[in-house]
């Protein structure tokens, strides 16, 4: 392991980290708040740690794939401990494991916090939290849909039409052609949801702090009765279209911009995703019609926030579903699995591999017919390869297998097994609020510190696609050169 | 299709099923109990159907995939319409809706029951009762051991050794042999049991019922508190022993005969299902230590019985342990999807699926390390073939998709997501018993008819390893011609 290399790029992180709270500190300044101490010693510090940790003697320049793993998980670890000093600081939130698990919820885009009083939070505090899920939704887009296939890591490659597969000095080029795409696409879209929502009525501050938790899908509001706070419909409907634009593969609206209107259409994920988001918006409005609202337009309007939010792991709520009946509950449960679509800033399994396991499937079924018969599984016409399907039903498992256990361990506080299954299902896939225990209506923090710590990890090990965390913990990763 | 065929099998089953009520006759005349009519109706009745239909006119004798699945499904669904006769016929269960699904959880070794009050009912019902665990363990050893891989159905193929897959004019001896030699081992470990019940002061009725109920993995009581009911720790640890012997892989027990104690002891299946139950067994008994016997000798043997009963699928409960913590009521939870051997009379996915699906996650791993290397999932020393692989990860994903969905549908009836959720899981997998509205203290009795109906299709669906069942439930399988 190069461990120059490792640190020096962590340096960095942490200056552009640093850079980033700014807007934060001009913000408590502005406002005069007592936060804008804290911010202020948090800046410098982490620039001069950042700027001795680059100077580390990197060695070869050469990135390999033992290095880029340990870079992005351990990155995301440091930014997140970092970023949760201000909280710290500024007495915002005291405990300093409490102030992690928040900016880890943060940065994953979860949403999930441990703060019973959000309103009374100073204003640079509550834009930092918010901006930790902008910055997290952009840092997974360049992750997923740039650095991830470059490693040759998890079964992305699929979804990119374009690549050929890692050629290596063509690598950086074309991470930061795709990276630059991103970054203009996802402007684009918050500073539109912006206006939208300032034409709704809200003011700047609010509007941009929940265009931040749309956009990354992360979840977090100034409120404490999250977007439930505004009753106006057009501010629900704003946020419940934005939220499902920001689970859509971000490649989609480049596709649009260049005027490919019948590729997108013809996207089998964007499909599969819109038609998981339609059936179970009619199923939960004709449910809690009849069981709670009766009137259809207020139990489709509050349906399809409340579906939008889930599926793209948003975690956003216009009322306390929890108090939904088990039916309209068990959807939004089975929703927390799917996710977003690949190349979004949604988490969850993602709509691509529930397809590709929906048509393993199928073609299970067909050899049963034709036992001799050679049957590939395609999408977009193209024939998935054996190897990576083997990836996506490993996913899966791997997947169900940390929900398992992980709800097991989590259920030693004692909640009930509702409380602890979703509670896992909501930090491993980056939703946010759960049921029971971990409602829309309540928060994180009667859990004890060592399940802040576990819930923080399955929040890391989700938004990374697992292996990428997982593989460092095995010991073989450490032994052996590659 | 050829249905004179698909008759005539039926017909012969049907014969068959009738000869096999003769010692409920039998028992029921014996004691001069008011079912010995209503069995007596029965056996004719389906004598004479049975015979009407054997003489159906065959056409070409050749039995194809088509027919075989056909027969498969449809014969475990008829058998179980005329088992439940006699409950309807004697007032036993008034309901035919009613006698249908505990007949189906009987055939299938489920265990689960709509009976509020066991012991009221006649000895020759309750022993048809438990006979029918005993007949459904023997259909399903022949059923999973020789007909699947003869059939090429399934991923059953690889358990076999011996199978060099399907020679046309070889099948039949071979499904002889292989069935002989499961009778016997089932009938020797019946009698076994039988007899070490009895020395524990258990008289030869209920010795004979709750061994029928323990080797087929099924669960029916002949009282209300299950195996509660005997305070004896000597039966309770017979009967938590031949629980784990019946999960095994019957093939072991011949291998054992055959002196390879060697082979047992390296097969990879038996080590992952012993020692699943083993570390289970050690975390339950220590939490249900502390928080409720505060007795480590009862603490463990109720784990050992528990965890025993619920990983086999057999469903009995010496206590009820629904009111457990939810540490280990999650544990059980998850040993629920678990199940038992391949080749056993358990249920569930089967160890052996879990071991498989363990290994491609490790090769996952691997591959991540060694992009280039060609890795295989090896069992027993034997590379798994790729189409086998996505078979298993197919089952994985389906009995997930039919546990999500089914809970969503089953959650209609308004009770809580862990009912819910248990029912599906309980009777997807042949338990019985799940937790709240349908745990081990209750019946299914409250459930609506749909929901009755719906919950014996999942029973049949697990039982006959999902796939049997889904595929005829697709159009393709009744337009093509295989």
């Amino acid at each position: 392991m190069n461990y120059g290399v490792v640190i020096k790029v962590l340096g960095n992180l942490l200056a552009v980290e640093a850079v980033s709270m700014i807007p934060a500190l001009a913000l408590a300044i502005y406002f005069d708040e007592g936060d804008k101490v804290a911010f202020a010693r948090c800046i410098v510090m982490m620039l001069m740690l950042g700027y001795i940790a680059s100077q580390a003697p990197q060695g070869k320049k050469k990135i390999k794939a033992k290095e880029g793993l340990t870079i992005v998980t351990l990155g995301w670890v440091v930014v997140s401990f970092f970023g949760s000093l201000p909280f710290v600081f500024s007495g915002s939130i005291p405990s300093l494991i409490d102030a992690f698990f928040e900016t880890v919820s943060g940065f994953t885009t979860t949403g999930a916090t441990i703060i019973n009083d959000i309103e009374v939070l100073p204003r640079g505090i509550l834009f930092w939290r918010s901006f930790t899920h902008w910055i997290g939704g952009m840092g997974i887009l360049v992750f997923t849909v740039a650095i991830l296939p470059a490693m040759g890591v998890g079964s992305f490659q699929l979804f990119k039409a374009e690549s050929p597969g890692p050629v290596a000095d063509k690598i950086v080029p074309r991470i930061k052609d795709t990276a630059k795409l991103l970054y203009k696409t996802y402007v684009i879209i918050t500073v539109a949801e912006i206006i939208l929502l300032m034409l709704g009525g809200m003011n700047l501050y609010e509007a941009a702090l929940h265009t931040f938790g749309t956009v990354g899908t992360g979840g977090f509001s100034t409120r404490n009765a999250s977007i439930g706070a505004f009753s106006s419909p057009y501010i629900q409907v704003v946020i419940a279209v934005f939220m499902i634009m920001s689970g859509v593969n971000f490649s989609l609206y480049y596709e649009l911009y260049k005027g490919k209107w019948k590729d997108v259409f013809k996207n089998e994920e964007l499909r599969l995703y819109l038609s998981i988001i339609g059936i179970s918006v009619i199923l939960i409005a004709i449910n809690i019609n009849t069981q709670v609202y009766q009137n259809i337009g207020v139990s489709f309007r509050h349906a399809l926030f409340q579906v939008s939010s889930i599926i793209t792991t948003t975690g956003y709520a216009t009322v306390n579903f929890d108090e939904w009946s088990t039916f309209s509950k068990g959807i939004l449960f089975m929703l927390m699995f799917v996710g977003g679509c690949a190349g979004s800033t949604g988490g969850g399994m993602k709509n691509i591999r529930i397809l590709v396991l929906l048509k393993l499937i199928k073609r299970e079924v067909s050899k049963i017919l034709h036992p001799r018969a050679v049957i590939s599984v395609k999408v977009a016409d193209r024939a998935v390869p054996p190897d990576t399907l083997a990836g996506i039903a490993s996913f899966f498992v791997l997947y169900m297998a940390i929900f398992a256990l992980g709800t097991i361990v989590i259920s030693l506080e004692g909640i009930s097994l509702i409380s602890a299954s979703s509670a896992v299902a909501a930090t491993l896939g980056n939703i946010g609020p759960g049921f029971e225990f971990v409602g829309p209506a309540t928060t994180y923090s009667k859990f004890s510190n060592p399940s802040k710590l576990l819930l923080s990890f399955f929040m890391l090990l989700g938004r990374l696609e697992l292996f990428t965390v997982a593989i460092l913990l095995t010991p073989r990763f450490w032994r052996e050169e590659i």
